[in-house]
């Protein structure tokens, strides 16, 4: 369509959107006919087809199947929808970081956020990779996945494993809709309600958000900075007879540690004795200057269940995750895919996620955003330090600090205060089972950029409770 | 990178393989450094490091951060990941159709199956779109979505729905990560394992395939060419108190019949009378020639719940579904959104379908296809007449036929026979709780096409029991 087109086109539907504005034309009204229109204002036939549809498209007209065009009942400024978001009063539970968060405005910091600043992203990667994908196979563009997923990124992570030592076969890996997605697939294949499941206290707070929907018990065991502490998690494990334990080993959410060589080994051999299988989420891998234990390494695959996504690194709009494990576990999950979601992770996601690994330009934009993550944990670390808010550990990667408030705060308080200038805070208790860390915070030094941030939680701090 | 860098990034990468294919570089072995390889080859230094970069996308080598390139110790053939299909053995319950067709390889044909042919979906419009998309903004490429979604296609969803009379709320709708995964959500809000809920008999076999993922008591009603059974509905609500009842009004699937007003009626009527919530499917919509009886449209969504997607009409692969329904519910299904997929529903996805909606084509697509599928069910009717095969009833739209065979034959023994020639089939018993539909086959007339599925049958139907 041409471009004078285009504009008599908008010119057209603006007409159209005056009449409805002025009660000219009222809900249930008939507009003219194409034909008769197009002869009133002296446009083509075809500049009215496109300007009804495209207000049909808006929900302003609706096409009654082969008796023309009609203007609909619904007459919602665009702000009624705009303004649906998350309540700022809902209490501070293991949803309110996400759900503030995610429903945030533009206008909204968000150092307690668990991603990075869109800007952050490899941005030309994706899009030349859509621009590849508008070249695709139209298989690619409208068919559903298969079950287990795109071969190329299967091929890809397989290819990931072997070089970290875990010889995974293809029947021990498929890809999911999201990392989220992958653990609550394997929650519903090995918990029934009443389980009870381990996870760190501190820990990533939609662990106890998936969790509870399972309706499960959850058991906290205290964190330490070379991983969870051996003799609670002996104890747990004992005398808790839990079915699952989940974890980060590299770069844990949200203390930022990583699991020692010896953590590693003795918890395994602490969980394959009382048969407790390990998830081991694994999405901050790209993060770390270098590889720390894994348990899924340790175990080959065993007692251990190894999910990941690109979400934190590539794309969280283009999601994708992945599970490895057992193949007769794989297999299950695989049936529970198909129940809970039909198909598989979408060819477009894989498509596009693939294409940015295959392209080379990844390596280079993390090595890249290592680096940049340092500089900023420098400064995040010296700009809290002046508040007295000092890191439990300076973690070796990712964006994660996990800080301790000077004598007398309260982060939950905090974290409500900020809220009211549109600043999105962590609080500790949401990460914490034992409601112990009311004196901590997670910054993400990421999205610690906007000096806004620093002065809210400044003002917070300075208001006595 | 120019064509002639191209090239030669190729050329250096086959080297690579050759060496490592010749065992002249084994797994573990360090590579040549950059500009080493760089001198050694008389190419550039970038050549060599899009090379190996390119490789270790693809897994066959991998760079240690900061210490070069080694090769990996995975050495799978392309095809024993190809191969991971579905067996072909395993027995036909309601999951068997959506293993086969998913994992179907692409010689397969797929009488069965669910979906249109690639070739049915408005794929410049979805090129269009991803075109588009590349230019967008950062934070629809890589940005989580929020947990409502897309303020553009919520808006579009309302103006529809308005249109049929439905004044639904901004704060009651959410858009989903899929139609599937919008029953699952309500699902995992309202029932607990044990809970009753009511399908049609015959129903769509993921609703048992999901719903067995709950954990809940199945029980069909008797469905007849007007809706459900009205007498065997009232008696299954009285004695056997579902809490919720799943159906489709519309095209319904396996059968192709609609509700009609009478039984919409007194459906309601009794249902609100022993509080049953019904989830009303509505994904087949577009494919009716004029809108029929809809549950949610004479409720107003105070009992029912309105569920769709846009997988069947736009894409499988950009998925997204929505959810209608109380307030309080949405809100709280929101939170389970965040819990088990986190974000909402990908801001990909749903710029490409706002776009596609938008750009005015998708209507007259819809009109097209809606008579191209009145040609292939005329076709169908009189090729599946000639080998015996039924139509129970004539829909009035969509793509499916609900087919009895000649006497003394089952389609469970001909799907497996036909499977066996690489034809998918859907056999009435995955579709039935009470399995009296073994003399039934669902028929996708626009995947009927190849000549070689109805000779499959026939062969399928000569052979004796």
């Amino acid at each position: 369509m041409s471009e004078r087109e285009m504009t008599r086109t908008e010119a057209l539907m603006s007409v159209v959107r005056t009449k409805i504005a002025t009660r000219v034309l009222v809900p249930g009204d008939r507009l003219p006919s194409v034909r008769s229109f197009a002869e009133t204002l002296g446009v083509s036939p075809s500049t009215v087809v496109e300007a009804y549809d495209r207000l049909s498209a808006e929900g302003v007209i609706r096409a009654r199947r082969g008796s023309g065009f009609y203007v609909t009942s619904t007459n919602l400024p665009p702000m009624a929808l705009a303004e649906m978001g998350t309540p700022r009063e809902r209490a501070v539970d293991p949803l309110w970081v996400s759900r503030q968060s995610l429903d945030a405005a533009p206008s909204v910091l968000k150092p307690g956020c668990g991603w990075l600043p869109a800007d952050w992203m490899p941005h030309e990667a994706l899009r030349r990779a859509f621009r590849a994908l508008a070249r695709a196979d139209d298989t690619v563009l409208s068919d559903y996945g298969s079950p287990r997923g795109s071969l190329t990124l299967r091929r890809l992570l397989l290819g990931r494993f072997a070089e970290e030592g875990i010889d995974a076969k293809p029947d021990q890996l498929m890809l999911t809709g999201s990392g989220t997605q992958a653990i609550d697939l394997i929650c519903r294949l090995l918990l029934r309600p009443g389980d009870t499941v381990l996870v760190d206290d501190p820990c990533y707070f939609n662990f106890q958000a998936l969790l509870r929907a399972h309706q499960v018990r959850i058991v906290g065991v205290a964190y330490t900075a070379t991983g969870p502490d051996i003799a609670a998690f002996e104890e747990a494990v004992t005398t808790e007879k839990p079915r699952l334990y989940i974890t980060n080993s590299a770069l844990h959410n949200p203390t930022g540690a990583s699991l020692s060589p010896q953590t590693a080994h003795r918890m395994l051999k602490i969980a394959s004795a009382h048969d407790v299988t390990i998830v081991e989420d694994d999405i901050f891998a790209d993060f770390e200057p270098t590889l720390s234990p894994r348990l899924a390494v340790l175990d080959g695959l065993n007692f251990v269940i190894r999910i990941g996504s690109f979400s934190k690194t590539l794309s969280a709009s283009v999601r994708c995750g992945y599970i490895a494990g057992r193949a007769d576990w794989i297999e299950a999950l695989l049936d529970l895919q198909v129940a809970t979601s039909f198909g598989g992770s979408s060819p477009v996601a894989t498509y596009v996620i693939s294409h940015v690994l295959a392209g080379g330009s990844y390596r280079k934009h993390m090595e890249e955003t290592r680096q940049r993550l340092t500089r900023a944990r420098n400064v995040a670390v010296d700009r809290l330090g002046m508040l007295g808010i000092v890191p439990w550990i300076i973690p070796r990667g990712g964006f994660y600090l996990w800080c301790r408030l000077p004598e007398g705060h309260d982060s939950s308080v905090l974290a409500r205060r900020c809220m009211d200038e549109d600043v999105v805070l962590a609080p500790g208790n949401v990460f914490s089972i034992s409601q112990s860390a009311a004196s901590f915070l997670r910054i993400n030094v990421a999205q610690l950029g906007d000096e806004r941030s620093l002065e809210a939680l400044e003002r917070a701090m300075k208001t006595p409770l």
